[in-house]
């Protein structure tokens, strides 16, 4: 792996300056208080993971006041989630070169990077084991986090099943499955390895098939 | 969904009548004792989930001593782990037809039956949920679950390589997690269902290939 990418991997884990704390009454635009609620977070949740994860925290991080942070989200489950999302977002988007392979082998690269390089995989894993006995927990993940995920790659898949790049007789939705879905089960069930070669021979499996 | 398809999925859910307690001193075969234990703990796991599963209850069931369990079992989790498997065993065998597709689709029709017919389904999602935080768990998890199932698979499918019925270049370790670890993903992050339509199209994908 190139320095680049490592250093690709691990901006999520940055998540930018701290955020100051402001003292005065004066009002702040709701989206700024918002951004600054979910870096801080993102930034607490990969510094620290679910275990050190609460409101209190949050709030004294992003400088907002837990009454805020209690109106905007119905849990700590929910705000980890976006906190999460947010996180990641922006090193998980879709390329688009017209080249549909290339374009998810680059995203599968991306998130096994992250999974792999910076504390997100522990995180993600360690929230949907919560997840499975905790039902409030579950209905944030599904809603804020694997939900969206599975939109925006469906969405990148119809686009290229419009321009004749994906057999139009597939399920998107259950390439999520084989693609990210594949990565996830070996996170959780680490009996491999997650990475690049594996990101590589998943789409490579998928696109040319292994039936003779 | 056929009503024998259902018997069938649900078989691992019964095993078998209680076995007989014997309160004599006579030595029971190691072997008998051993696969007692197994429909004890495989059974009690089904009937009432991972919450309710201890040393005592099993040695309770099977009419043993907790002695002889820890002598075994180093865990309760390792114990847990091998009733699982005991009571998928033969549920889960692979059909040898000589049509590889064709096997690993009746294979995985029986795999999302047991998921989601049977208490089976929840039991693993909450053994590889308490998994992420509990190492000792995690380890039994891969070592006498998740790790022999994937032999299994591999085996099979290597089998069917040597015979040029499977891409020479493909791993079949890759194939395990886009076929049974996509299941593994929407049983542990359900937003969308798990079944027979499913891993038809799990199947099929992999088979022919998603790209045109």
């Amino acid at each position: 792996m190139t320095q680049d990418a490592v250093q690709d991997a691990q901006k999520p884990a940055e998540a930018g300056p701290p955020p100051r704390r402001r003292r005065g009454r004066g009002r702040r635009p709701a989206a700024e208080v918002r951004s600054d609620v979910l870096d801080a977070a993102g930034g607490l949740l990969l510094d620290a993971g679910m275990g050190s994860f609460t409101i209190e925290a949050v709030a004294e991080r992003a400088g907002v006041s837990k009454t805020t942070l209690y109106k905007w989200w119905p849990s700590k489950g929910a705000l980890a989630l976006d906190g999460y999302f947010h996180a990641v977002e922006s090193a998980l988007a879709f390329p688009d070169t017209g080249d549909l392979r290339a374009d998810l082998t680059a995203q599968l690269r991306a998130f096994v990077r992250i999974l792999t390089l910076t504390p997100a995989g522990r995180v993600i894993a360690e929230l949907i084991g919560q997840a499975q006995t905790d039902p409030e927990l579950s209905a944030a993940l599904l809603e804020r986090y694997s939900g969206p995920r599975r939109d925006l790659a469906v969405l990148r898949m119809r686009g290229a099943q419009a321009e004749g790049r994906l057999r139009p007789d597939v399920d998107p939705e259950v390439v999520v499955d084989q693609l990210w879905g594949a990565c996830y089960h070996r996170l959780l069930l680490p009996n491999l390895p997650v990475d690049e070669d594996f990101a590589d021979s998943l789409v490579a499996n998928l696109w040319r098939g292994i039936g003779t």
